[in-house]
């Protein structure tokens, strides 16, 4: 059976926005799960207002699959062990890892998302730039994890290594993802109408995505 | 020290609006992690928009605690201890439990405030009774547990008895909140210038509050 190309188009955008937006879902629980270990009720209040800006996004996405003619859970469940596993293998030590996985994990898969959605049409490049919109709570992240650093300064170092280590994972669960869903693979490397990525092209999509990380870690007074 | 009816009449209406908001911030958390038991990602999404919509309304209960010169988290703090035993005694066993505390836990706990809503100030009791709003989400609720029962017929009696001792449980924590903070006590009993609930008004509510659970139970095809 050949596939026309418009339906292997539709393939990977149905593909992609199931990724982000199981993403999202999965960072909402795990923010409100991650929130149980604030020091205090001004923290959960924060927190619970990143995860509810988080899940507001899915509204748009999930519109956006029932248009494409995909059913959205479907489109979604597909990368439910991607994700659960990135979780699982990245379940936060204390309350600062799960501040430093809010913001680093979620900055990091925000740029690959926006890398991708360049290479999609723009009614839906538009839904996934919209949904990856920073929700504005950065802010007090960094003003916690700067405070709990100032405290005590052997946290720096763990949590350098404890952002490489989210970035290690996050990079192992992606090119799993890329590698199983042929037509994300397709997507990036185009075809007779659409331009896509060379060798050359992947390795500095790779580079922006190391240094914006670099830069996130250094925001917090980090080494990357 | 005496104090003036002024400031007695502040300090329960900052009881009143910390209880609410802890307790919305604890129901947003439970709900939450009661999602991980949903069968599917449909589901998940359905109960993150309910999670989602009680934790929006923490916002004006917030701002509503600042205007009256209280500091919203130590108002709040106040009621953790009674709202985490309930939720510790009404731990969900499945995902059915889970729905069922979603729908009478809050709809029980929203009647509660609005009557007492009643004794407030219009401004406070405003932002009190927009802050009970029904989030239109109960009717997935009642679809779910009215198919699972249909499925399952055994599952309707123990549903049952699980909304009795929510129900249970629920008084046991408001009396002994109430016995707690005097100035709710001293708001409900009324004062020079304000009516308050003798006995026998304080016996209808009650009754009240028993129909409209039963009324609730009896919309999702349970005995109260």
């Amino acid at each position: 059976m050949t596939e026309s190309p418009d339906e292997d188009y539709r393939r990977a955008a149905v593909d992609l926005l199931g990724a982000i937006a199981y993403g999202e879902l999965s960072a909402f629980e795990r923010l409100v799960e991650d929130a149980k270990m604030a020091p205090g009720i001004e923290d959960k209040i924060a927190i619970g207002a990143m995860a509810t800006a988080e899940f507001g996004h899915l509204q748009k996405l999930v519109e956006r699959l029932s248009e494409l003619g995909a059913d959205p859970a479907e489109a979604m469940q597909v990368f439910r062990p991607s994700f659960d596993s990135f979780h699982a293998y990245t379940a936060p030590s204390d309350y600062y890892e799960g501040l430093i996985k809010a913001y680093v994990g979620d900055g990091l898969a925000a740029d690959f998302y926006r890398e991708i959605a360049a290479y999609l049409d723009p009614e839906t490049r538009e839904v996934i730039i919209s949904s990856l919109e920073d929700s504005g709570q950065t802010a007090f992240i960094v003003d916690r994890v700067k405070a709990g650093i100032a405290e005590d300064h052997r946290l720096g170092g763990r949590l350098a290594l404890w952002g490489r280590r989210l970035m290690g994972e996050a990079l192992t669960q992606a090119q799993r993802v890329a590698g199983d869903r042929e037509s994300l693979t397709a997507l990036l490397a185009g075809g007779v109408d659409r331009p896509g990525l060379d060798l050359a092209a992947l390795g500095r999509m790779f580079t922006r995505l190391t240094e914006r990380h670099a830069a996130r870690m250094a925001e917090l007074g980090l080494e990357a």
